[in-house]
């Protein structure tokens, strides 16, 4: 357990260990490439609730249950709960969980609060201050327009640059020594704002703050992209993931070929080009908690990858700081999991 | 270091301290009765700023500044920083601070987000992941009427229960070692709800909340009520104080006379009764974070307090949840300081 360099924090290889970590899609994303990696599709987005917040916090509650359930661990046993969704003031998250009655802390990065939400996690477990803790994320593409946009019922036009909120939630039950997948390294992002103001043009947004974030995390760690068998950043979609793959050519920070081969996008693996309305892809807190614990946690129990770096990425605007002409500033954290043997 | 009871982190005596913190206050709470235990009294609330929110984020730009020089340090040695403010997304702490360009991590537990905030800066040093972090928080009335109640240009009417949300901002500087003031202990708290759905009634919703992280904290750490010469709720106002006061007496927590002598809201401390427009007294994020930082803080190096106990509570709603008719879920998480030597 060490800081290396500016902002990475180290765990170690067998410290810090994901138990077991669930997920609930919406239904277009169950409809999507990824369909039969998440533990429940619905069918209907609203699950019988009479507002999409209170189907949101279900969805939340369920994610969080069933990855209690996998790990084996009793929700009273957990020493913390950490997590964050996208509507004001983290409601999901407190208002769905608030049955729980464990210590709780709400984090906030946006689209990248997964990633500090394990971060924090990571660090509670590493240290001893805590032995198991909940980290989990959700968004809902019908609260998430509302909250950043518009309300869905307008049916404003979007370009072809914005992106579909993810509607899902994901928890992985975390804890101190191995398991089937180790946390390894977490990288605190810092805020980049390179001027975008479009709340259409998320990717554009963000994409600099992945590049800075994977770009310090080599720095810090000593490893090259080909340390990865896949690093995936969290919801750039397709436009925004292209113009990270030119940055990170341009920068310096890896050939074409490799960053060909290794860079991916949890918002562009989600949905198939053609689903309706989906535009650049996916994004939302869930995007790449959905992704990676369902499909790439997955893949790695296949053998198919050893080393993830996960770089989830969050655009930090509000709908007041739009409305206000605000630049969006962003940020990424990173983390690293290995595969538990 | 190490974990107490259900949820308490214990840091050590002299392992992790302020070394400096800073203020700046609104004009209202420029009159107040901690006048001058602010850094920074304004005149004017907008601060010359176009907007309620530019002039929120210049304040935590000012408060976080002015921790940095009081500390001697650089913002550019901050290891990491963290905040939280009531907005929306945590506007006011992410675009009030993103040109610091250093590695920052947005909490939220409504008006306790200082002490979450805290309480990760301890683990976070203490355990040598970080060596200096900056933690703050900020509110100001008109952002917050606007964001959870109606907006200020509305003029409605509010009743005596009601709460003014403080408008300032404050910040430290946590570093390993010995400083003016230690955090000697973190209790994160868990949710209760009681059923409040009023958006004015915050003193009744979060009154439990205080009663129970209170209690886990004497309880995880062996201390009782007399172990501390002073404890602080965060803002429970006039009302909710009463109503923690006749709950610890009624839980068996302390007997009246010692709750009477040593229990104290910094939401009552804040404003005098008599200044327009505060009825039950202040709350927001910044409340405790202002009373704290600048005028206990103060006592504490005046030799009036040696240990102090800060239980902040939040009220975790928002406008949708207030609107959808939802409970107002609350949480309480309690920072210990001693005096430094």
């Amino acid at each position: 357990m060490a800081r290396l360099g500016r902002s990475t924090w180290a765990f170690g290889e067998r410290q810090v260990a994901v138990m077991a970590a669930a997920t609930v899609a919406g239904s277009l994303e169950g409809q999507g490439p990824l369909s039969d990696a998440f533990d429940v599709v619905l069918d209907d987005d609203r699950v019988g609730q009479d507002t999409w917040e209170r189907a949101e916090q279900w969805m939340f509650r369920r994610a969080a249950g069933l990855a209690c359930e996998k790990a084996g661990t009793p929700p009273e046993s957990l020493d913390l709960v950490i997590g964050a969704d996208l509507n004001a003031q983290l409601t999901s998250f407190f208002i769905g969980l608030r049955d729980l009655a464990r210590p709780m802390l709400g984090v906030y990065s946006a689209c990248a609060s997964i990633c500090e939400a394990l971060a924090v996690s990571g660090l509670a477990v590493s240290t001893g201050f805590a032995d198991v803790v909940l980290a989990g994320t959700s968004s809902h593409t019908c609260t998430a327009e509302r909250q950043f946009r518009y309300p869905t019922e307008y049916g404003v036009q979007r370009p072809p640059t914005a992106q579909r909120t993810v509607t899902g939630a994901g928890a992985a039950v975390i804890a101190r020594g191995r398991g089937p997948w180790q946390i390894t390294h977490a990288t605190i992002g810092e805020i980049t704002d390179f001027g975008v103001k479009s709340p259409w043009e998320m990717g554009a947004a963000m994409a600099p703050a992945a590049c800075d974030t994977l770009r310090r995390h080599l720095d810090d760690t000593g490893r090259s992209l080909d340390d990865y068998d896949l690093v995936v950043t969290g919801d750039l979609g397709r436009v925004g993931s292209n113009i990270l793959r030119n940055l990170l050519v341009e920068e310096g920070v890896a050939k074409p070929d490799i960053v060909a081969a290794r860079v991916f996008d949890c918002g562009a693996l989600i949905y198939r080009e053609d689903q309706p309305e989906v535009f650049s892809g996916g994004s939302g807190a869930a995007c790449s908690t959905l992704v990676t614990f369902g499909h790439l946690f997955r893949e790695m129990q296949r053998g198919r990858i050893r080393r993830l770096l996960l770089c989830a990425t969050g655009a930090l605007l509000s709908q007041v700081s739009a409305q206000q002409g605000e630049t969006i500033p962003a940020i990424s954290h990173a983390i690293a999991f290995e595969r538990g043997d």
